[in-house]
């Protein structure tokens, strides 16, 4: 019998680290695939996913709505809790053989509970890296509930297996989000389709900026939304800069972006909320700098080789290559450091992250790799 | 201005392990004690805790009834869910400087998550220790979760820091349950008040058991059951039996008592929900041979030097002294090792579990230490 | 297209009062049916109905646990809250054109403000019947979210319209209940299988017990239990007692009841959890008396003549034809109640509440009525 | 002992709407009052409450966080939800001897059900009255749940009567929302302080919009929005226009806010959120015109005499005096309603909706009558 594999995908960066996957899935002769979207992937606010699932061809998606209002920081542990108990009933009654979970949003936090809970094998795809912020306890505690690591550098490997996991099933695949990227690396196709996207403003060299709010700084949100902003226009260039995730301090960005469009004439910022995988990748690969605290630089940005000003605290400690500069929160720094990326140009394609085949070793090893519960720490 | 201490108890194994550290904090000049009761501590069938609570001197307890009917497996995912989702608005309303959780019951990980989504320091107490079954997750993904950790041994101290914590943050107090361990040790008054107890049958010599449900071995657990009751029949000696905590399986093994007591005449096991924290340990200082799976045998019995019969997977991995016979699911292996516990007799103490003042050293520790919440995996 | 009809299920009740429904939908060319389990019905120790229904040939049931411990007053709302929560996401990822809600347990209002706040037309079985308790205030409260009411006699469809809701909506086609009650009453086959139910004494002529906590008269429940067993111990004659709904209080009825077959020797009490619908039927149709507050006396017994002695406040305003003795909560009024019903005999059928084609005209309405959402009161 | 009495606030206009009868539980020496704030007044982007309620004095507020983010139609549904699991918890905690809930916003269904689950005496301010949409749903089943009914007309207490409510529980005390608009139109003093509002247009004459999606005709929520943008803009009056609830629709309007205030040059429309009551009541006093959907022009406004124009089905059948002129939904037939208004300039105050002292009528029944939960309809 075929496994049933359900995939729990909270957020709009859930689908593009593991769109090959899930594709992967689809296609093996030994698995079913069960989607179900969750948290801010629900939201067209938070660039929802649910129409764009479809448009690419995935049916039969459970929806979950559980995201809480964010003002506060109850939101984040209430929309957990709400996912937890609305996620049992949904394996309750799908039945699935291997819950998969993404990386470290707390969102996916539920999705960990509610398997690892009721003795349902549990896939966790990106263990092992590291950074500041919640995402950091997230993450490590997933791996401490789950089953099978995907891990997407050797690095990671190793932090796992020294968490006390089980070696022979912590598997260095690489990271999903590296296949899409080589793939768009290797498209010499068209650009991305800067027309598409009505900017205000004519585009051939430009910025990208992706800068998400950091729930143990919360008191500065404003504070650091407008520091960037000011880095960003001395700088002069055309730039996209992407609206935060449904994280504590979302809303508070969005007014602030609200307010500055609303009172700055003739700006050359054009607000984006959302793009399929491979559009964004695109908009990516050909940016002149990406800036901001998002895994996205160091992640997808070693592979194309863009140059990337990481701020602040949110990526410390994630392993990286060589195209990154990191500063703090200051506009003087962060304006200077992307000048000096200017400077530098591209940067050499880095396969830190994977080589292009994550996917499909993920789902081989899904639909092979015996199935137990009763892990036990290996020290 | 003295810090709020916010300690969340699930059961009344939580409180027996706790005690001397509610009575340190209250006793706190730096210290101002928040109790809130939760999971099958408000249930009278589980040996709820609440009369118990307030007849100790503990009183403001906040209360949260979060369990649900245990007959499947979504119960524990649920509660957990909604124990999240109740103690981020009891969080949120008495704004504690510090969280504490206790052990690795499912229903522990609620506070876990709810305090560190929020930015409440987080401090375990009873992390690093190794055992099977669903606890041993939730232990270590707790300590994932936690700013701060009271560890019982020296081993413990070693694998949390193992894990990638802080070692400025990981303390080895001993463990507060053999505060009261020692207590009732060195107290040579009254003995347990088998009168009050009400047994139907004379006692002397006698036996007890705690045995909980297996969770990861859901099949089995009527089996387990009747398993354990034959070996107990056959060694024809009074015994005081605790009816199990509220995990998955407790209402089939109730059920099985029930029908044990309906059908047996004159048999000599006394079934027990709950005895207050010194009682039990007098219980169990007396008694021939503890038998079954609770960490009780290996944690306070080695301070006590009961003989102690322990069976199957759930305590695998757990440190332990000399005191503990193990055994397998096999009702003449159970019986053949109490019989050579009690030809054996009373054990050297030992002091592996504590030395008697974790309570006073993890209070004094909550009032000084440095108070943060951005911590990162240290390799 | 056809109507997809939501049928929610939430104790074994609701499925007797409701099989011919089930049945009709599934046989009508128009209609769809989707089945939700949820409430007690989820749990064996309340009679599951998981099993049952499969085993009747329904299938493609969606399961909802949402049931609390109910052991305090929080439990029914919060039970209410969280099925609401669940139900809603059952409604998001089934989109059912109609839900059909029945009757009056607390558990009954998750399904009508589930569906009515998510503007999905809400049929509602068995309205403006009136009784004590708070499934008084359940029942009117949902026919007042309700736009579809079929209710089982004329006095309860005057009673509808008198609350303000329009008299187009509101059918009068008696009660699926009767429905089965009739073909039961026509069955001349065998018996009830009394041998299958394993009582521990012969049975020819029998009393039935169907009594259920009154949760606004909670602090006397034990007191309550008792007074009716010292009543049927007094009579001597073997009786049926089925144990009580998950209301609260359950617990401590289902406690005095182990206690009481614990102690007692040679009793003629056989306690039952559940039968199915037409077995049930046999069962009461042949019972020299029915005692209780259950509505079955006064609704299906109405029909089946069977001699009925009410107690206490639950069924107050319910109403009935003659086979009802109303008597207070004492031993020796029910007592004598009883023996006056036993010297009666059978009664003549009453067609009160319906005339056993139910389910097949409120399957037609479902089919052919106009939906619309836009209800208001009518004065 | 005085009566606890726990009032629950939804939102910004359940406090308005019952400030009148805080400070009068407040002042009872027989009372005591107890606050909850949950719903929309939690958040600040729909006018929160918390601070505005502890500088007008009212301390020891008890917060719950429980409003989803309200993109679709299971965020009422599951709001509600999360609310009764939360308030049951809220009234364990604090044992209030009365509830009181307010009007009929979805939100407020949660009060009502978790106090009439726990048999606490439940009190409803404002039952009886008509409306179109959800509300009126809410509202008259919120009735049904209740014990004692407090209403601000005389057709209110009849239709409460006729919907089976025992008379002697209802109460015609008149609304407090008509205090606090006495007080207002009394007061002789200082205009509304347009200059802190910062609008950046000159104002002397203006109209006022209150306009709430319409959650049953969905669909068409934009453009309900620009036909009544179209009207206003023809009018060419400076306006004041406030933001919507949280209902289903709120982030679509408050979409299109953004939309023209970033779009459209020197428009004359100043956007507002929040106002304490009694500004508000001076904003409303001095307008030229009220417009939108709100009962506050029905309510407040016929006692100020203010002219309004009321659109659509919202407030269809709710009791208004001669104050009031309805138009559909078409920006011609609204724009002339408004110039008709303005012709006619400002009414005769009507006291329709009470006479001013209904806060201290409630708090002293609140203080005196009996309390019991066994209610019965009445025919």
């Amino acid at each position: 019998m075929k496994r049933k594999i359900c995939v729990v995908i909270t957020a709009r960066a859930s689908y593009s680290r593991i769109k090959t996957l899930l594709i992967a899935i689809k296609a093996h002769p030994s698995l079913r695939l069960q989607l179900v979207l969750t948290g801010s992937g629900m939201l067209d606010k938070y660039g929802g996913m649910l129409n764009l699932l479809e448009r690419e061809g995935f049916n039969n998606i459970l929806k979950v709505s559980n995201l809480l209002e964010n003002e506060n920081h109850t939101a984040a542990a209430k929309t957990t809790g709400l996912g937890i108990i609305e996620l049992a009933s949904a394996f309750e009654n799908t039945r699935p053989d291997i819950v998969v979970t993404i990386a470290d949003r707390y969102e996916t936090m539920s999705a960990a509970i509610a398997a690892s809970f009721m003795n349902i094998p549990l896939a966790h795809v990106q263990g092992g890296e590291v950074t500041g912020n919640i995402d950091e306890r997230v993450r490590h505690a997933v791996s401490k509930l789950a089953d099978m690591h995907f891990v997407a550098t050797e690095s990671a490997r190793q932090r796992v297996i020294a968490m006390g996991e089980d070696p022979h099933k912590v598997w260095h695949t690489g990271c999903p989000s590296n296949d899409l990227a080589i793939q768009a690396k290797n498209d010499a196709s068209v650009q991305f389709d800067y027309e598409n996207c009505q900017t205000k403003f004519p585009v051939s060299k430009y910025l990208v900026v992706m800068q998400h709010p950091v729930t143990n700084e919360g008191g500065f949100i404003k504070e650091q939304f407008n520091t960037l902003l000011t880095a960003i226009e001395a700088l002069q260039i055309p730039t996209f800069w992407f609206t935060p995730n449904a994280d504590y301090g979302a809303d508070r960005i969005m007014k602030e972006i609200r307010i500055y469009s609303e009172t700055t004439k003739n700006h050359k910022i054009h607000f984006l909320r959302n793009l399929n995988p491979e559009a964004f990748l695109k908009l990516i690969k050909h940016c002149a700098c990406l800036i901001g605290n998002s895994s996205t630089g160091i992640r997808e940005g070693s592979l194309l080789g863009v140059p990337v000003v990481n701020i602040g605290s949110r990526q410390n400690g994630r392993e990286r290559s060589g195209n990154v500069v990191d500063v703090d929160f200051e506009s003087d720094a962060i304006a200077d450091a992307v000048r000096e990326q200017l400077a530098n140009g591209p940067y050499q394609s880095s396969f830190l992250y994977g080589k292009g085949n994550a996917g499909l070793q993920i789902a081989e090893i899904l639909a092979t790799t015996e199935l137990k519960t009763n892990k036990q720490i290996t020290y």
